[in-house]
């Protein structure tokens, strides 16, 4: 697996980024995801912040949280703001339904709930991520004591699972929520909503990657332009 | 909710706890739920541990290791030993057709794993948990963050939720797991598989209460006598 990197510049990214915070107004309660295009949708709110833009947000992750905090945006939790009016995040794969697949970032579980909590739920990528059809691994986050018997329920539904390991520590990588990653390779994945269904239904898997609840998605181009699909 | 006691002596629930004990043969790795019934069946075979018997045991909570290790059974996990020749486990609630609610104890995400891992399932209980349908709350371990969302989830579906307070702790219980708990109050559960479906599916719904996998019930009657269903 290719090592994230939400410090190098990508223009597509940056511009996909930028272009779904003019959908932030006065008084909007955010849901800010995880990952490096997002971090830039969270470095723009910032910067119109300090011209004066009044948010609160929630965010999915350590990572976004360290970000809006450098940002200056004030942060709030579903505790407090239980239902937001928009949350904004990125993708590892989209398809033509709008179906997405995330978790690369193992930050899907938080995400999930704060994009289901959310009136509106926008993804912000760079064109690689584009599909017909979603033929990405799923990553499913799994208590940990529940490894071997998840790891055997992917291979019965045909898949191929992989415990993610961790770069910059011994062993597997564990997740905000203290929970293991198991990316499951399931070929190409004919109905979403069937295999999130069953996926869902998997003894020990806190939550899957695959994500049906997209309303518009923010595609940002080479030549700085963003297409939408909705 | 009532206090749980697993000191105090009931005879329904000696009577099942061991009669599934004779279930257990030399060889078998050995799921051991967590609850008051269950406790007799662990303690029943530390007995037969001491004249003999060669077991591996799998727990399911911190209260089945604690019992466990007191009584001199050998503990395996689940990363050692994934699959199980059976699992013997307590419930709030039986149906006719062997669906059964746990967690009254908090520990039913670990019994689920535990229970779907083994060749056989086998429930203890006393007669009072027996009821023609489903109609006990569904306990839900929820992510501490999701509370206000799954509370919200369980409303739309008509559900009443419940945050579960500890009794000897200020504020929530926490599970073994470190996660909340919402009693869902569901009314009658007409087809427990399509209930259980939906619960599934709520983000930050770790695993909810509602088995389908049940193989045999023992039910221990005031008599001494212990019907089994199957």
């Amino acid at each position: 697996m290719k090592e994230r990197n939400p410090t190098g510049e990508s223009p597509e990214k940056k511009a996909a980024g930028i272009a779904a915070a003019d959908l932030v107004q006065d008084g909007m309660v955010v849901g800010l995801g995880t990952g490096s295009t997002t971090a830039y949708t969270i470095a723009e709110l910032g910067r119109r912040v300090d011209e004066g833009l009044d948010i609160l947000a929630v965010v999915t992750s350590y990572q976004s949280e360290m970000l809006a905090i450098q940002t200056g945006i004030t942060l709030t939790s579903l505790a407090e703001h239980p239902n937001l009016d928009i949350a904004i995040d990125g993708a590892d794969q989209i398809d033509k339904g709008l179906n997405v697949i995330k978790g690369g970032g193992a930050a899907h579980t938080r995400e999930k709930v704060v994009s289901r909590s959310a009136e509106r739920f926008v993804v912000v990528a760079d064109e690689s991520k584009y599909s017909e059809q979603l033929n990405h691994y799923v990553p499913l986050e799994v208590l940990p004591y529940a490894k071997e018997y998840v790891s055997q329920q992917v291979c019965r539904i045909g898949g191929k699972p992989e415990l993610r390991l961790a770069a910059r520590k011994d062993g597997p990588v564990i997740t905000d929520n203290g929970n293991f990653v198991i990316d499951a390779s399931l070929g190409t994945i004919e109905n979403p909503v069937v295999t999130a269904a069953i996926l869902s239904q998997v003894a020990g898997v806190v939550e899957h990657g695959i994500f049906t609840n997209v309303d518009e998605v923010y595609i940002g181009k080479k030549d700085g332009s963003v297409e939408i699909m909705a």
